[in-house]
C-alpha cells in the first residue's frame, strides 16, 4: 500500500517539525556539567505527549533520568528507537559562526549544538509518527522510545536502566540514534559500534611545583607523563600495549572487501577540516576499512604546569591526560584496563594513576539479519539512492548492552551527513536530509508493521 | 676599622627596614602580565631618594623601565647592585597559607611573593646603605643600583639597556640579585648562572577539533606533540638533541671536587616539597655537581584538547608545550634553537613550530678573581660561618651581558635560604637571614671601599 498521504502530511508539517527541533536545540542539556537536564526532559515529554505518546520518566539513583515513551499501533511488532537528549558542550564558542543554541537556518543548513547528535534524529522519528497520525490517525506498528541523558559521558547508567526496566523496553528491533551520508551522497546504515575505554592518567611528583632550576635532579610530572604516554602508541597509530591486538576478531572477508571497495573522500575532509595529513602509511587496505575496523588510542586532552601566556620557570608537580581507546570485536575494555596498568608498571610508571571514566564494549549486528534487510530496503525505496551497509561505525555507545539485554537487532540510520560537525563548532544538519529521513522513518514503520 | 656603630644602626633600624620590605611586597609588579609596574617603580624610587640616592627612571621603547640609582661615597671605586622589582605571579593562590601580598611574619619567617626573589635582597642592600648614613653620614664607597622590571620574563630588554646606558652603569664590581643558605646553614656565594632557552612548541593538525572517532586515520595534535616531546629527553634526564652536549666545557677538577665534597640534603628537600624521587641513577658524582653543572630540559607546561572535568571525545586540533633548557658553559641558546629545529625535522616533526620566548647565555666569574675573595671574606667575617663558593647556581639570568658589556666581575650573595620557595606558594625569608645579610652588605661596602 502506498503512503503518499503520509508523505503529504510530512511535507505539510515541515515547519512544525523544524519548530520542534528548534525548541529542543534551545535547551542545552550538558551531561558532563549536569546542566539543563530537567528542562530537556520536560520539553521532550511535552512533545511526545502532544503526538499521543505515553511517557514515563524513569529515575534511578545518581543517574540522569531516562525518558520511556510508548505509541500504540497496528500488529504485534514493536520498534524501539534509541536516542539521547544530552549534548556535548558547545566550546570553543568563538569558533561558531552562528549562535550555538538558536537553531539558525542558513543556505539549507540547520545549525545548533545537538542538531546532528542527536536531536535532529529524535525529531525526525517523532515527525514520522506525527505524519502517520495526521494522515491515518494511527501507526502501522507499535513504537517505543528509550531516550537517555548520559550518552555524551559514556552512558554509565544505561546498563542498569536496561536491566531494571527490561520488560518495559522489550521490542522486536531497535533503530540506533543516528546516521550519515558520505560526500558522494550514499546513505550509510550502521550495524555496529566500536567499544570504548576512556581513562584519565595522572602523575604527581611532588606536593608543590618546584623552581625549574631543579630540573637536573627532579623529573617534572609533565616530562614523566609525556614519557609514559609516548609508550602507548607509535607514529603509525599502532597501540603498543602488549596484548592489545590479541583478541581482535578478523572481520569477515566480505565485510573487508565491501569496505575496501568504497572510496574514502579524504580530499573533502582535508578541505573541510583543514586536516594536514592522514596516517596514510599504515593504510594498506583502504582508508575506510582502517577507520572502521582498527582500534585507536587518542589523547583527548593533556594539561600540566603553566599553560597561560608567556613564560613561567616552574617544574610542574602534576600532569594529567585524558586517553581514549576505541575498541573492535572482541576487545574488552575491562581487560584493557588491566593490560594498561601492567604495561605502565613494566615501563617504569607504577606512579601513573589510572582513573576509568567510561567503558563500552564493541558490538555488531549480523549483516544477514532480516531487520537489516528491512531497513536497507526502506532506505533505498524512500531515498532512491545507493545505501551502504557498514558492519560498524567509527563511533562508540552502549549498543552492546541494548542488543544483549533486550535480545534484538540494532541498526543505525538517521539525519546526519559527513560534514555534520558533531562534537565540534558549527554542528549542523541539511534540511533536505532531515526531510528525507522523516520519509524514510515513515516508510520503515510501515514495512516493519507489514512484515510482522 | 670596626663598624660596630654601623651594626648598632642596623639593629636599631630593623623595624624600619622590614617596613620598607613590607611596603614593596604589597605592590605586586607582575611582568608577565604587565601589571603593577609603575607603582613598583615609584615605591622604590621614593625609598631610594629617602636615603639620599639619586634616581633616574630609564625608559626604552616596548620595555619595562629600569631604575638607575647612584650614591656618593668615599674613594674612587663603585659597587653596582643588580636587582629587579618584578615578581612571578602568586598562583596557585589556594596553596598559600597566608595572603601573598601582605608581608605576614610568623615564627621568624617573612612571607610574601617577592620576599625572597628578590625584594628582600634589594631592601637588605638599601638597609646597609641607610645604616652607614645613620652611623657615619656617608658611605665607604660609591654605590650604584640597576633595578630592572623584566627579570621574571627572561630580561629581554636588559641587553639593550646595558648597551645604551653603559656609561651610566659603569662600576668596578657587581653584586647579583640573590643568595642562599643550605640546610646545614652554609652561606652560598654564587659566581655564575646557567643559560636559558625557553621556547613554546606548537603543533596544529587541523583547523578545528575532530570527533575522536577519526583516531584511526588522523593523529591528534596531542598525540603528535607527545611523540615530539618524548624525543627531547630520556628517563635519566639526558637531552637527546644531537650536538647538545658537544660544546659543554668540562668544569675544572677543583670545581667538581669542591662540589662533590658537599653533601646534598635530599632528605630535607624530599620532606619539604614531597618530592617522590630524584634522578638518582644518573648521579655518579654527587647530586650537587649534577644540579649545578648539568644542563636540563623541563616541560614547564603542556596543554591540549579537553582539560576540564569528565570526558569529551574529541581529537584535539592543537597542542602546545613550554619547554625550558638550562644551559652550561659554553652552550649557546641561539645555536640550540637551530639544533632543536633540525632535530624535530629529522624526527619527522617539521610541523612542530618553535617560538622562542627567552634566551640567556651561561656565565661564570673566575673563582680566583680578587672581588670573589673580598665577598667571601666579608661574608665569613660577618656571619662567622662557613661560606661556600659555587662556580655556578642552578638558576639563570642576564649575568653574561652584565659582565661582558660592563667588563666587571659579578658575584651573587643575598638573603635567601634553601626553603625560600621562590616561584612557588609560601615564598618566604628568615628574619635572621635578613639581618645577617644587611650586616654582610654593610661590611662588604667597607671592605670594597678600603681595598680600592
Amino acid at each position: 500500500m502506498g503512503i503518499d498521504d503520509v508523505r503529504s502530511a510530512i511535507a505539510r508539517r515541515t515547519d512544525v517539525h523544524l519548530d520542534w527541533l528548534r525548541t529542543l536545540c534551545r535547551i542545552p542539556g550538558v551531561s558532563s556539567r549536569r546542566y539543563g537536564i530537567d528542562a530537556s526532559v520536560q520539553a521532550i515529554r511535552q512533545l511526545i505527549e502532544e503526538i499521543g505518546g505515553k511517557v514515563q520518566v524513569l529515575q534511578m539513583a545518581d543517574a540522569n533520568p531516562v525518558i520511556f515513551a510508548e505509541f500504540d499501533g497496528d500488529g504485534e511488532r514493536t520498534l524501539l528507537f534509541y536516542n539521547h537528549y544530552d549534548i556535548q558542550p558547545a566550546e570553543p564558542l568563538d569558533e561558531w559562526t552562528v549562535p550555538p543554541f538558536e537553531g539558525v537556518v542558513e543556505a539549507g543548513l540547520f545549525y545548533a549544538r545537538g542538531a546532528a547528535d542527536n536531536k535532529g534524529d529524535l525529531v525526525s522519528r517523532l515527525a514520522a509518527i506525527d505524519a502517520w497520525r495526521q494522515a491515518r490517525g494511527r501507526l502501522p506498528c507499535r513504537v517505543k522510545f528509550l531516550i537517555e541523558g548520559e550518552e555524551e559521558i559514556g552512558s554509565p547508567s544505561l546498563p542498569d536502566y536496561l536491566r531494571t526496566y527490561r520488560d518495559l523496553f522489550q521490542a522486536d528491533a531497535c533503530i540506533w540514534k543516528y546516521g550519515n551520508r558520505d560526500p558522494a551522497g550514499r546513505l550509510e546504515v550502521g550495524l555496529g559500534l566500536k567499544g570504548l575505554l576512556y581513562v584519565e592518567l595522572e602523575v604527581e611528583i611532588a606536593s608543590s611545583d618546584l623552581h625549574s632550576g631543579y630540573g637536573a635532579l627532579v623529573e617534572a610530572a609533565s616530562n614523566r607523563l609525556v614519557r609514559a604516554l609516548a609508550t602507548l602508541r607509535d607514529g603509525r597509530g599502532q597501540v603498543l600495549i602488549p596484548g592489545f591486538y590479541d583478541v581482535v576478531r578478523p572481520p569477515g572477508s566480505e565485510v573487508r572487501a565491501s569496505l575496501e571497495a568504497l572510496p574514502f573522500e579524504d580530499e573533502i575532509l582535508r578541505a573541510r577540516y583543514g586536516i594536514r595529513r592522514f596516517l596514510r602509511d599504515r593504510i594498506r587496505t583502504g582508508a575506510l576499512a582502517t577507520l572502521l575496523l582498527e582500534p585507536t588510542c587518542t589523547f583527548c586532552g593533556i594539561e600540566s604546569g603553566h599553560t597561560g601566556e608567556g613564560m613561567r620557570t616552574i617544574l610542574p608537580k602534576q600532569a594529567k591526560a585524558k586517553v581514549e581507546f576505541r575498541l573492535v570485536p572482541d576487545q574488552d575494555p575491562e581487560v584493557l584496563v588491566r593490560q594498561l596498568r601492567h604495561h605502565l608498571d613494566m615501563k617504569g610508571f607504577p606512579d601513573v594513576q589510572i582513573r576509568v571514566l567510561a567503558t563500552q564494549r564493541p558490538h555488531q549486528t549480523p549483516i544477514n539479519h532480516e531487520f537489516v534487510d528491512t531497513v536497507k530496503r526502506a532506505a533505498e525505496e524512500e531515498t532512491g539512492r545507493e545505501v551502504v551497509l557498514y558492519p560498524t561505525l567509527q563511533y562508540s555507545g552502549r549498543m552492546y548492552e541494548l542488543a544483549e539485554y533486550l535480545r534484538l537487532p540494532v541498526v543505525s540510520v538517521g539525519v546526519g551527513y559527513w560534514d555534520r560537525r558533531a562534537h565540534a563548532p558549527n554542528e549542523n544538519i541539511r534540511l533536505a536530509d532531515f526531510d528525507e529521513t522523516v520519509r524514510l522513518m515513515a516508510r520503515l514503520l510501515q514495512m516493519f508493521g507489514e512484515e510482522g
